[in-house]
């Protein structure tokens, strides 16, 4: 039944409600949450479950879930692992629709713990009940008051109802988050932790809220990731619901993915992949907890500008300056206005600054009719995405807010689409002005530049139609046994990918044919047998022979063969023609374990071995993705003709990319990795010289 | 007398005033700074000059300067710039130490603007006084109620004083960071805008704060830096007294130093020198205001850890997996617990995580001692130069922070040297328990990272002694004329550099002469001529020359010289023994308009021309500096003999770094910049094969 339609309403909008180790102690993990539902007034039956008593916190007491009166939406569970098992069984016997499981002792204690846990998958599978948990710390939902979780945040902090939700696999970090969201006055729809995943995990609720018409802004934070697909799946949907999705996934260092490890249990998978596949599927990978709440906070207005040109405009030269070093650190484009606009700015205050940064001076004390006028001038010349103001202290002035706001709100009067942040330092209630007059406000500067280029990135992301991926064909049938450099590079050449074809010869008089046929002046003459790895290092290898000397190149690649790997079974050498000159690169793809195919390119040498100068991303991708991947690189410079060389021929390169990840795509289930290596760039095409597949050992998530 | 001895005293603690300019209007800028005299109540005689009114916001005016009825030790300015220069006059007859000029119209217009800040800086030479501005915001004292400014600011946040200084070159920017610390509690004594610097300069007033006993931590903003040496010697003045200097240099990106440039009319200098220098003498560079501002805050108890070992200790596995990734941005080392400690751990609980991050998990609410007896087991065993806690609102709440603070302070009794951060959520009365108690605080577990790893580098800069800076030998006498390669070679060889020494040969005959010399059995052959700076594109280069062929190939070298440079002065050719392969490196030393000599060393080829990967420093630098400039090359993997290459003599390399950055900076009034190219790494030496020395063609700093 895993998998089964479950909405967030299934798990977080019950009717009624049993707490299964309800205690009296409102400050034990089974009395907290049963006191949140009685002080925050559940609406609904709520019935505590303990077997010693009658009455629990003033309300009727049940000895188990089996002897409730009636049916029941939820159960909470707070008793020992041994028992949990059972619950869930009555629970689904009582049309349960969830259960949340605070206990631990399960899969992250090991021993007993693992097997326990794989029993409550099973129950979940078989009677279609959710399982939440567990060692979990619970979950809520703000606006029914339901309050599932014996964190005692919700004490000191009671929710607010609002756009944005939280998902957290771990409960501590999870409440913290909750606890700074709430100080910033962010209203907090659905909060819900997963503890060991069980059942629900992370991707579920991250594609359950993109769903859910309550929430607009999605906050997650994960140490492991256990179904990629899933979460891929998710985050298009939060993508076509143009929601965003901020997240932080830790253990991104060696030394945090070994805490993480020790921490959840579970592999942390290659962070690079991660990272690829946040990016690819719109979601903002966030460092920090501020950063993550900076960029939901300024989600509030839902503006996500389609494009990255920034218009700072401020009243102090410094923060202009400070701003655009900010801008330039997130990729903006600080744009300059137009010469002729500039020219009307100096004209309305010589002493402006008019480019971009913006700067109306002290002046602006004197005539705020200034913001408005160089802020439309801005709007509707210099075709900027979004801006931000610098306004400081100025800005909270008691005289000055009030006017300050209606003078931006008439500049936006028809621009309302425009997203417009203000860096500004003023009161509470001052500041709940400016939002609601619809502007984000930061304190600092560059937090306010860093929320912008977060807002452009979901917007560029929602503007693009769904992620641009080819159709996947079906997978090819692979020879049995382990493969030649022959059967890759015929594999790939099938797979419409340019590979230096050559042709096998069995004696030298073969050698000297093929020469014939293939023509060209030099060739690559390389001893032909799979029981040698590394040619090369047995002397099997000769390069850029002339046609000539071909039979001659022959003997002696086969002979050192012979000489230096005595057991070898040689069946001849391979003769292909020699490429021109060109800068070789590496394309590669692999099975991670938690994604699926990844497709990887790079320049070869020191950028891949030394520098790991590479891009990769979740197969397949299209041909724009590719050329993305392409100047993604740093070495990108050596491609487009670095030190008088020619450019390389980048669609070719994208072209190449885009078919061999389809490839890899296709047959992930079959192969472990394959690469193309080198596959060299040349100016008007690219041409892979030596390719190798590995078959898979194992199972693979496909 | 630009230069005299002034101390912060002379600048900012006057006995008496005098206001130029001053209002009735205590919101214009003549009347705002009179107001805050009076308000604040300076402690001392107040004159108002004004030639039109008899009293001025009380006080009995004066009609100028001069007409003053005794001498005043500081003269504040704000009328209109042509007036300017005469009241300095005055106020220099009158015994004034220092005269602070609010108007603007100087330099920052251009034109005569330039002219009249010129007249200002030869008043201030001829007759000793200190001038501040023009053009600039004001300044403050706070702890003597002096208040020369007319930020608004004031007003709204009467500052408090403490330990922390504050100098900017932005009036607006600089009173926007002051609002942002009198918000967040922070005391500052004194805070100074120095705007257009016709004389006080923002590294003058770096070193008066790093001699003052009242000032212990310096924030600094800069768009440019006219006087480099100075700054390092203010920094190196900073280090010396163990005052923390961290300074936001804005103009990092090339849209940032054209908007600077713009806003302060001047060179903004090459970034990465400034990145450079920081790094070398110590300073912090803060990215944002925010980060600014957090490292002072928590430079508040003045410890100093002198390593970079983080012990982190937390209540949330989460949290410390996110601040190992921290952590490990901020190049920290999250070292483990000693086996046999986590042992003890795991026997205090068997739940805990013990290698570190070490969680003390929730059951740290039921056994508050496991604090002290874990943070001591950290301090005590892990060796740590720091600790984190993470405590989030736990720590916040009423009945916990009591003995969590009792707690931490316990532990840390024995070890009160020791830096302990804590990330909390908690009202501000609470947080102040824990400051008063020595720890600072921070909501965000990232920002707790980052500030302990500036305090880091604060300790470990402070613990080295005087920037270890080897003696600057008089300079050498450059022959007249544009320099050969010839010349560049003995120039250094005489400076200790291994050079791969060659011999001149004028005819085919000389060429076999040399060959014998020099001993050896293959040879480059170099055409030598002074009018050829390209000599490989005229033919004029041959490498890899067997000994019995040198004749035929200083004839083909000549004979390409004449044919396709035919009118250059071709005197023989150079013959050199051919260098063993290895790595080829940059060693190159130019004369940086702001700083002076600089050395920068990098990997050739793609290293440099596209990742722009080479470390630089200021000049001269230790064999230990220029290991730490090897070692931070992101190439270092390939000296280190990546591929299967041997490694590299990095004792040869750093050797030759140190006495070629001797080298340039005797010799940084007459040369231009300075290059070996390639310096080959080699397994147990290192070798120069080519030089280049361009002389100065005008002045520069030395």
């Amino acid at each position: 039944m895993r998998g089964a339609v479950t909405t967030l309403d299934d798990l977080l909008a019950p009717q009624s409600i049993a707490i299964v180790g309800a205690s009296e102690d409102k400050r034990r993990i089974g009395g907290r949450p049963l006191a949140h539902m009685i002080e925050q007034k559940f609406d609904g039956p709520v019935y505590p479950v303990n077997a010693k008593r009658d009455v629990v916190q003033g309300l009727d007491a049940y000895p188990s879930v089996a002897d409730l009166p009636t049916d029941v939406d939820f159960v909470l569970i707070a008793v020992p692992a041994k028992g949990v098992g059972d619950v869930v069984r009555q629970a689904a016997a009582k049309n349960a629709k969830t259960v949340l499981i605070f206990s631990s002792g399960f899969a992250e204690v090991g021993g007993d713990g693992i097997a326990m846990q794989e029993d409550l998958q099973a129950i979940a599978s078989e009677t279609g009940v959710r399982v939440i948990g567990p060692n979990c710390l619970g979950a809520f939902n703000s606006a029914l008051n339901f309050y599932p979780t014996f964190t005692s945040t919700i004490d000191r902090a009671t929710p607010t109802p609002g756009g944005i939700s939280i998902i957290s696999q771990s409960g501590a970090y999870g409440s913290h988050i909750y606890m700074v969201s709430h100080m910033r006055g962010l209203g907090i729809r659905y909060w819900l932790t997963t503890g060991n995943e069980c059942d629900v995990n992370v991707s579920d609720i991250i594609k359950l809220y993109a769903e859910d018409e309550n929430v607009h802004t999605i906050a997650a934070y994960a140490e492991s990731i256990k179904d990629g697909p899933a979460l891929i799946d998710a985050l298009e949907t939060a993508r076509a619901n143009r929601k965003p999705v901020i997240i932080m996934k830790v253990g991104r260092s060696e030394v945090g993915a070994a805490a993480a490890s020790s921490h959840t249990a579970s592999l942390a998978g290659e962070d690079r992949v991660y990272d690829a596949v946040f990016r690819q599927y719109g979601a903002y990978r966030a460092r920090s907890t501020e950063e993550m709440l900076d960029i939901a906070y300024a989600c509030r207005p839902r503006i996500y500008p389609t494009g990255n040109r920034v218009g700072l405009v401020t009243i102090s030269g410094g923060a202009g300056v400070l701003m655009s070093d900010a801008a330039d650190d997130y990729g903006l484009d600080v744009a300059p206005m137009p010469d002729d606009a500039q020219a009307q700015m100096k004209e309305i205050l010589p002493f402006a600054a008019p480019r971009n940064p913006v700067d109306v001076t002290a002046q602006f004390f004197n005539d705020l009719s200034l913001v408005p006028r160089f802020t439309k001038l801005m709007l509707e010349r210099g075709n900027y995405d979004g801006l931000i103001g610098f306004w400081t202290s100025v800005a909270g002035s008691p005289l000055l807010a009030e006017p300050l706001i209606t003078s931006l709100k008439q500049a936006m009067a028809e621009d309302d689409d425009v997203c417009f942040i203000q860096s500004i330092i003023a009161p509470a209630e001052i500041q709940a002005q400016y939002e609601e007059a619809g502007f984000p406000c930061f304190e600092d500067p560059t937090r306010a530049v860093a929320a912008m280029s977060a807002l452009m990135r979901f917007g560029m992301s929602f503007g693009a139609a769904a992620v641009d991926r080819p159709d996947i064909p079906t997978a090819i049938e692979l020879p049995d046994g382990a493969l030649s450099e022959g059967d890759a590079v015929s594999i790939l050449v099938d797979a419409g990918l340019p590979m230096a074809v050559g042709m096998l010869a069995t004696g030298p008089g073969g050698a000297e044919l093929a020469v014939e046929q293939l023509g060209g002046e030099r060739f690559v003459v390389k001893v032909a047998s799979e029981d040698i790895q590394h040619k090369t290092e047995v002397g099997g290898v000769r390069v850029n022979v002339a046609a000539g000397e071909i039979a001659a190149a022959y003997k002696e690649v086969v002979a050192n063969a012979e000489r230096h790997a005595p057991h070898a079974d040689v069946f001849g050498a391979l003769v292909v023609p020699m490429a021109p000159a060109g800068v070789d690169c590496i394309l590669g793809a692999k099975v991670d374990p938690v994604f699926g195919p990844v497709v990887m390119f790079g320049l070869g040498g020191i950028f891949t071995e030394v520098l790991e100068d590479v891009a990769l991303r979740h197969a397949p991708v299209s041909v724009a993705t590719a050329h993305e991947m392409i100047n993604e690189l740093k070495g990108v410079a050596v491609l487009k003709g670095a030190r008088g060389a020619d450019p390389a021929d980048f669609g070719a390169l994208a072209e190449a990319i885009s078919r061999f990840s389809v490839f890899a795509a296709a047959n992930a289930h079959q192969i472990a990795s394959v690469e193309i290596n080198p596959l060299r760039a040349l100016p008007e095409r690219c041409l892979g010289l030596d390719a190798l597949i590995v078959k898979a050992s194992g199972d693979h998530v496909g």
